[in-house]
């Protein structure tokens, strides 16, 4: 079958990747619609250095056999923001009827360990025709959805996890760093949270148009007026929680120097990078910084049901749908945020 | 009168300081013991990097006058850490009768500004003969309470103030690196609290002796096992917040890299300069990072009480006492872990 593989740093297609076949209690599905996530755009580019953090890293929980570590030397499967249609089940396997669209949280459970759908030589992700899943994961796509924004449900639940773990309360307001997806994701859940108000910033003009689409009450340039200043007028002396949605060098040390006294500041932007802080900033303000990342299969599933219902409508964030021969293209056109914000393939 | 200034990164003694004279709200004191914290020690060595950095930070409140930036050409008081004898008060100013010992938090009130006593080229400290303190927020010293170990309150308050925000719980364990004078008032705060088990990490023998002196259950050397193997032996699975008390640039990333997922970081050591930090570590365990400074009144009174009741024995820190005269060598001589905790001084 055909899939979009990471080969020596750029996404090519391959027509001879090996059929995959479900064992017990997993299922193979048609992917209908997978979103390019900003992570794969990064370890495209920086897999190495990804690497080298996560073997420097102690303290990780693992779920039986661990991971065998990815090699870059060879085809990298990528894709974890899918919608796919049920094709077959393994042996002895419940699920929904053949046909039947569906999406879950990017874990492939085996026999002998729980692996993540995200960087693999072996397990495959959404960049592909078929591939794999697991039956007592799946939830079904109701209210007849269209796969593209089912597809969302995984990023829109980084901003839910986000905005629970933050602890934001009724009376605090929100600024918003970054209108990439992930920050968008916040900025939506936030807004139905009844948070306000919600302060966005962004560079581009299309993201700051975004931002206001999906709820935010303002949407600054930096340029002209950074989100502090725009809360200082919005926020009317409310408490403030800050997420850092732009995860490059830099911006963690920039909130920290900006954000007021007692603030809570949520990490949800992935810098895979070294970044340099000046711990006084913190000391001084007695500031909180909490890293986030992913959710918990509730938190997705809550996604999922807020855009099938249209409390969430991540429509105006698809801003193109291509083939498995074009995602090496989509990554490249992803670099430019006027043009494009989330772009989903469909195979 | 006579006192030990900061002169151009070196402490001297001064003999023709102006007499302080209270005014309304405050009173005249005459120091008995006043002890030298490492912050100390850290400004007289890098205050131009300090002040820059005060300088940069955003988001600070003030309260009334804004404190005039702190001049290093010309002489600097120091010292907030003190036990002083009643001499006279300010006009219509209620308080102690003259001779009784007292200490306070390190903030001085005028008609229009509240000032830190911390340095200044005007608000004295403790390094001298008198000093002005602010009536209503005097503590009288209980129990016969020696001097120099009253003006411990003050950096044992710190200790007490960060396991506070710590949020630490019942069940929770606790690792503590560093045990210089900030880890060992986390120490001694968690153990009063009943926090178990207390694996503390110095290089310094004398300090793990200290450290287990104030309550800590294992006290191991970096060199020969981590604390966080020894709490892995030790915690028999129990969460863990961990502290960070060295203060020293990289403290806070090996911190992020060797801690379990989902840990909480308490920062109470100060780090004035820049630090480079692994964001992906914060994210890929969900960690959260609290910086902590200070301490609240209550606070400070608490900790005053549990020094004069006999539940935190602060005699094994106080290492040496000196005159004024010393005050330039025992900078030096804290330099020194294996011979040095606390240096006190009696003007």
């Amino acid at each position: 079958m055909r899939a979009a593989v990471l080969s020596r740093g750029q996404m090519v297609v391959r027509d001879d990747v090996a059929e995959p076949v479900p064992a017990a209690g997993q299922v193979l599905v048609a992917v209908k619609a997978c979103g390019i996530c900003g992570s794969d755009l990064h370890f495209a580019r920086h897999g190495h250095k990804a690497l080298e953090v996560g073997r420097q890293i102690e303290g990780m929980p693992t779920l039986g056999e661990p991971a065998p570590e990815v090699d870059l030397e060879r085809d990298v499967f990528m894709g974890h923001e899918f919608a796919a249609e049920v094709l077959d089940a393994g042996p002895d396997t419940a699920t929904f009827p053949a046909g039947t669209l569906v999406t879950s949280i990017p874990m492939l459970v085996s026999a002998s360990a729980i692996r993540a759908i995200v960087y693999s030589n072996d397990v495959l992700g959404g960049y592909a025709e078929r591939m794999l899943l697991t039956a007592p994961l799946l939830l079904e796509v109701p209210n007849g959805l269209d796969a593209r924004h089912a597809a969302l449900a995984e990023p829109m639940a980084v901003g839910l996890h986000a905005v629970n773990r933050s602890q934001i309360g009724t009376g605090d307001g929100a600024v918003v760093l970054g209108a990439g997806p992930v920050g968008l994701a916040v900025i939506a859940a936030l807004k139905l949270r009844g948070v306000a108000p919600i302060v966005a910033a962004d560079f581009s003009p299309a993201r700051r148009a975004l931002a206001l689409t999906l709820g935010a009450d303002e949407a600054v340039d930096p340029r002209e007026e950074t989100a502090w200043a725009a809360y200082g007028r919005a926020g009317q002396g409310r408490p403030v929680v800050a997420f850092e949605a732009i995860g490059v060098p830099g911006v963690i040390d920039d909130i920290m120097r900006m954000a007021p006294a007692q603030s809570r500041i949520v990490v949800v932007g992935v810098c895979m990078e070294d970044d340099t802080v000046t711990p006084f900033y913190g000391i001084a303000k007695e500031l909180n910084v909490q890293f986030v990342l992913g959710y918990d299969p509730m938190e997705f599933a809550a996604s999922l049901r807020s855009i099938a219902e249209g409390e969430i409508d991540v429509a105006p964030m698809v801003t193109a749908a291509v083939g498995l021969d074009e995602v090496g293209w989509a990554f490249e056109a992803l670099g430019d945020p006027e043009q494009h914000c989330k772009i989903v393939v469909t195979p």
